[in-house]
């Protein structure tokens, strides 16, 4: 057994959470802050047997990709035309996991 | 010393809470979703001695117990009679724990 | 690779914070409960290399550090003249921190 401890930045939430869903993957979540992406993200608790683990790293994988995005700042409260207004190229998405022994598992 | 991880169904909480403050046993909560019981829940972490965690699980084994229960759906907003109104089988309580090897322990 | 689980009581969360950003060390955070110091914390994860374990527990050791600190209760809603309006003695800042065995990090 492994616990996948998998940060996931906001944006790749939906596509990462159907994703498990459909493979039947257990994952416990909670809202976080900061890290490698300084933005909102996810953190998942994700209990699975070894042999899994490649598995679900692929899943996360293909649901979390880091990628640049061009968006248009919101105007300001002054309203008043600025370099602000123009898009701005940010990172979107992508995901940090670290996979952790488990000495044992037990479900109550 | 050993991290025990327990996700514990909310139902279930009051109890262990009460009984983790009888036994002095120090415990950081915070609260989370999903998992295998798909509702709202609370994540313990609990660092303890490695022979104090049978104890521990004893303790979380004899608070968090997932069973069936029978609730009557609350009557919908349009007000109407409806197989909705009549009680359905759920589960509550239980708990999914992982005891997760420490290599050192720290307090400042 | 190690996992670094610091439970930081949060009085000492902004000299903190304030210090891992400076050495450009990543940790995710989230608001958690209870624990050694019976009140609110924040709890880091920080993923770090092994040679960087000292540097991180020395810098949180630098910023929290569990202290008496004397506070007068506010006064209370009847505004009535008793003995809690004295100054009191609590313990404010410090930390639990746990350094976990990391098996393998992945960054998507
Ligand atoms: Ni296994
Ligand atoms: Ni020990
Ligand atoms: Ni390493």
């Amino acid at each position: 057994m492994k616990l996948v401890l998998a940060i996931v930045q906001e944006k790749d939430v939906p596509k990462l959470q159907s994703e498990l869903n459909k493979q039947k993957i257990i994952a416990t979540q909670l809202p976080t802050k900061g890290g490698f992406l300084k933005s909102k993200n996810l953190t998942y608790f994700i209990g699975v047997d070894d042999e899994r683990v490649p598995e679900v790293l692929d899943i996360i994988k293909a649901a979390c990709q880091s990628r640049k995005q061009y968006v248009t700042p919101p105007i300001s409260l002054a309203g008043s035309i600025s370099d602000n207004s123009y898009p701005v190229e940010v990172q979107v998405g992508g995901a940090t996991v670290m996979v952790l022994p488990v000495d044992s598992f037990h479900r109550f």
